[in-house]
């Protein structure tokens, strides 16, 4: 059918990815990409999830069981916890302080969920107050709620979430996309019953894996709406009358893929598998606590720089994520052209944002493999460059050696 | 959390699979997974999403606009298409000739569609007269059928039911995980309103993307059923009543973000995108049809091979897949123990089956990459050793020269 000369094999140009995700993957991490592949059963696969499964404890800081991988990217996690927990008509109650919020009410609601939502302007988190009011209120089968919206760079805090959820008997979910890795977590402490998140921001690997993981608590619910295939089913097997309105992400089938029964289910993604495993081994590797030292470091440095680059930052910066700042662009410079030559010219990707801040911010990140000095510096000579390009009025130098003294003063 | 030693970085052990999927990949496709990441907007990343859709055309014989990947593994894009061309409630007929007929009912089910099937035993296919009578009693709303079905290894002709499903106007579906790129396949000639693959099968890659093509007629189901998230939602954008019941699987939606307004949906898992690229590549580089032979002659040579070693084959021979040979276990021999010995000692994997064929049967795959001799006549030298080893009585070398036989009158 194809006329056209066929494409060489992929040869993508050199990228700093200074977005808000994806972004550069560790090097190590690209090369367990290209790891040959086994078959589903061999016994080092499942060796290599059983090794995965506890390396994601580590990054969870959690003891849960069910502590695994969903085959798709960051939303297929957060569709597999909220379909898998949520039965048609049960209440669902999202705290929204941006895009992603959004995206946890549009998915409970595609789960026929009765689903409530409390708001607060973008660039704002919410206090555990008014959390508890609305939960106490709306008394929701589960809380879903971002832990960092990187559509408003705002990271909100969960560690007094669980407590609340606990009293009023909800489930406590977090999506932990854009945070995890870069951001204090802790699934245990925290009372977290699910947490979800992707590779592609602070854990340095491509897009296309979801780290999961459920507390004893949310496995009752999932482990009770089981349903086994008709085609692998066994005499005894279960075939719940609520099962949960997909097979790919029926939590139930998934555990027990990855678990001792190692029921056919899905033929994991290896090669993603490979990945997810190691970007969570070079975190463990570096230390859980210095990797989150290392994003605080970056953001910190980051943020120095474009203030002293004269950028207006966006948003409450006490409950900013520590991988990505938003800066207002500055009047006169068109920001989607700026962005262009930043990216043309010097090889660098920094992002804008979407709805109300379209246009109006950009998001610049420091995450994963690129929470490095000289990733933050390089950035910041490039936009100084480009800035000035496009007439704005920029202090010589000003945010790399902002940037650099920040570095300097933690050495 | 975790106290035991951090693992080293992945080292799979060497292996030759030759099993019924997922089975080793082409070099390239595992030196395109290692390829550095992209931005989700970058220029490179829309040039290459939209040159692989043109690939994918090539591969299903098709000039359907509506050719993406689905970021999952195969079964993520069967319910992609299942559950954004069916309603709740409409009719959905499912002939089922194997374990996965079983799966696509099932996901029909959680779709909560009204489900029927036909049954044929296993090792047989239907006919189209079989299939047009139970589409004129049902009236289904689409016919979900699978091509080939790994677990049985026959291969449905399809070339009569597209026709069939015009008359009584089904839609008309197809499951070509087990078959694309080994096996005639024609979206076009053959009437398909949709259709999906995986990479892990003939297409010589790994799992996690799955491969899908809509015809018109489908696409304008699903962009009936568009619904667009709250969070990045314009005046006049489209909010269906009757949404489909999943975000992550919602195809109107994966069409805005592959087609010409680039709305961001999901993160497009970028390294699983590069391997999918390389998949087509690969194989329109040699040639679809010379891939299709090179796959019919390895699976005929494989078929002499088992014949000679005195296998008895399962099945209706005329109607199986040129990539996979089910064979009966012989008396006396312990199935598993000897697929045990062959991976543990040879490094070459066969797989078993499910349901009625577990135990009793071994299947032997020969697809993409292994669709060659050296990996068909080291298997059968393999596999003559290890039933030796268990007292069956063999040929000496009768496998490898019936193999080599086929290979030589075909030279």
């Amino acid at each position: 059918m194809t006329h056209a000369p066929l494409p060489g094999p992929i040869d993508p140009p050199a990228r700093l990815l200074m977005g808000p995700g994806p972004i550069s993957a560790y090097p190590s991490v690209l090369r367990a990409m290209s790891a040959p592949l086994v078959g589903q059963y061999d016994p080092f696969m499942t060796a290599t999830m059983t090794e995965t499964q506890e390396l994601y404890r580590g990054v969870w800081s959690t003891r849960n069981e069910a502590t695994v991988l969903v085959d798709g990217t960051s939303r297929a996690g957060i569709e597999a916890a909220i379909t898998s927990l949520v039965r048609p008509g049960e209440r669902v109650l999202v705290p929204v302080f941006g895009r992603f919020g959004h995206l946890l009410a549009e998915i409970a609601r595609r789960a026929m969920a009765e689903v409530h939502t409390i708001e607060v302007p973008w660039g704002q988190v919410f206090t555990p107050s008014a959390i508890e009011e609305a939960v106490a209120r709306v008394r929701p089968h589960l809380l879903a709620l971002v832990q960092g919206d990187t559509s408003t760079t705002m990271n909100q805090p969960l560690d007094e979430i669980g407590a609340i959820c606990a009293r009023h008997g909800a489930l406590f979910y977090t999506d932990a996309t854009a945070s995890l890795g870069g951001n204090d977590f802790e699934a245990d402490a925290w009372g977290l019953d699910a947490a979800t998140a992707g590779l592609q921001k602070c854990l340095g690997g491509p897009s296309g894996s979801s780290p999961i993981t459920l507390s004893d608590r949310a496995v009752e619910v999932v482990v009770a709406r089981k349903s086994i295939e008709a085609g692998i089913r066994e005499d005894g097997d279960p075939d719940a009358a609520d099962f949960v309105r997909s097979n790919y992400f029926d939590l139930g089938q998934i555990l027990d893929y990855w678990g001792p029964r190692r029921l056919n289910h899905h033929t994991e993604a290896t090669s993603m598998l490979y990945g997810a495993r190691e970007c969570a081994r070079v975190l463990l590797a570096e230390g859980r606590d210095a990797v989150i030292d290392r994003h605080r470091l970056a953001g910190a440095a980051m943020l120095a720089g474009v203030r002293a680059l004269g950028l207006e930052v966006f948003g409450d910066v006490a409950h900013k994520m520590h991988n990505v700042v938003a800066v207002e662009i500055p009047d006169g410079v068109p920001g989607d052209a700026a962005r262009t030559v930043l990216l043309e010219d010097f090889g660098i990707e920094i992002g804008t944002s979407f709805g109300p801040l379209h246009g109006r911010v950009w998001r610049i990140g420091t995450m994963g493999y690129n929470a490095r000095q000289d990733a933050v510096l390089t950035t910041l000579a490039a936009l100084e460059a480009v800035l000035r390009r496009f007439g704005a009025k920029v202090p010589v130098a000003g945010g790399v050696e902002a940037a650099a003294d920040v570095y300097r003063a933690a050495a």
